[in-house]
């Protein structure tokens, strides 16, 4: 292989260099992305993580199954996301909140096709299929992570600001694909402003 | 044909009693709710409307076209909601917002698929495809309609307030498949409430 491939063995960034798993959930991710979970086989994402179809049931058994670990990968990016929130501003749980409403006014810019897993649960019709369970878990984490910030900065009704921000933010990420960035999504920032000051104690 | 169907053809309720066209508009609404857009097929459409291919590719020119016709279909339902609001609520625009979140919060719980025009956004992701200009203009004529009531109520930012309240409908109808009707969801009603609150004239 190193005669037929010496460059690619060389190189550490090559796709070669990095394991067959990893190269398969980061192509099948970017064509769910580009094309719908309906719109992709999985001999196209065994041809664009440069392997074959053997390979990728042999790691996830099936195109499902690879769908799952698609979208673990990106509840595990969000989480990070929570942890330098709260090392950024430790202790200043206001702070997190309004960088929080920040970060996702960048994201709806740099994201437009929105959210991954909101996505997947609604292509996905089939009830049944075992991505709601990873997008309603992953969810409900991040309402309770935004819960608590919401309680430490003192909020009137936490539970109540932290559900209203969660649905600013899913309707928001919507908001981009079905009426564009000039659509209510432009006004998530201002939105999310009034609704946290309705909700400072009093 | 009247004697070969004499039961179709002396019931008017009959699929058969039902023009081709509405029955295959029908029944690819329906199909498309149940598998998705790109989960079902022509010739499925075809056998559930009682007709053939060649009957809907007459009609409609394209799976694309047929799609636009059972968008539209639902955008009509919507804005005869809108002038009921106004026949029932005549000059009470504060009414008539009032009934709109309880109107919504019947449609979560009756609907928990979600908003046809959204979730064709989603799934679609050629940003090409001729059903994007059909729910951009529909989401924006929503957004608008509700602003004149926000205004018509004495709103004091009704334009921030129409935005805010398409952001958590929005959310909530997406919330519901992501998070079951125990999510987000669930605060829908109480979100808007507070929101009409903060934002009402002082």
């Amino acid at each position: 292989m190193s005669t037929k491939f010496p460059d690619k063995a060389a190189d550490p960034s090559a796709p070669a260099a990095i394991p067959p798993r990893e190269r398969i959930v980061s192509s099948a991710a970017d064509l769910f992305r580009k094309f719908g979970i309906r719109g992709i086989g999985v001999d196209a994402i065994a041809e664009a993580a440069q392997t074959n179809k053997m390979t990728l049931y042999r790691k996830f058994g099936s195109k499902d199954e690879l769908l799952c670990a698609t979208l673990r990968q990106v509840t595990q990016r969000a989480g990070a996301i929570w942890d330098e929130l709260e090392r950024e501003f430790s202790g200043d749980a206001a702070a997190q909140l309004k960088r929080w409403v920040e970060f996702q006014v960048d994201r709806l810019e740099q994201e437009p096709g929105g959210c991954d897993l909101a996505n997947a649960a609604v292509e996905l019709r089939d009830s049944d299929h075992p991505a709601h369970a990873v997008v309603q878990e992953f969810k409900n984490s991040q309402r309770n992570r935004l819960a608590a910030v919401c309680e430490a900065a003192g909020s009137s009704n936490p539970e109540l600001l932290a559900d209203t921000l969660s649905l600013l933010l899913e309707g928001a990420r919507v908001s981009v694909q079905t009426s564009g960035p000039e659509g209510s999504s432009r006004r998530f920032k201002e939105s999310c402003e009034a609704t946290i000051a309705a909700f400072s104690s009093r």
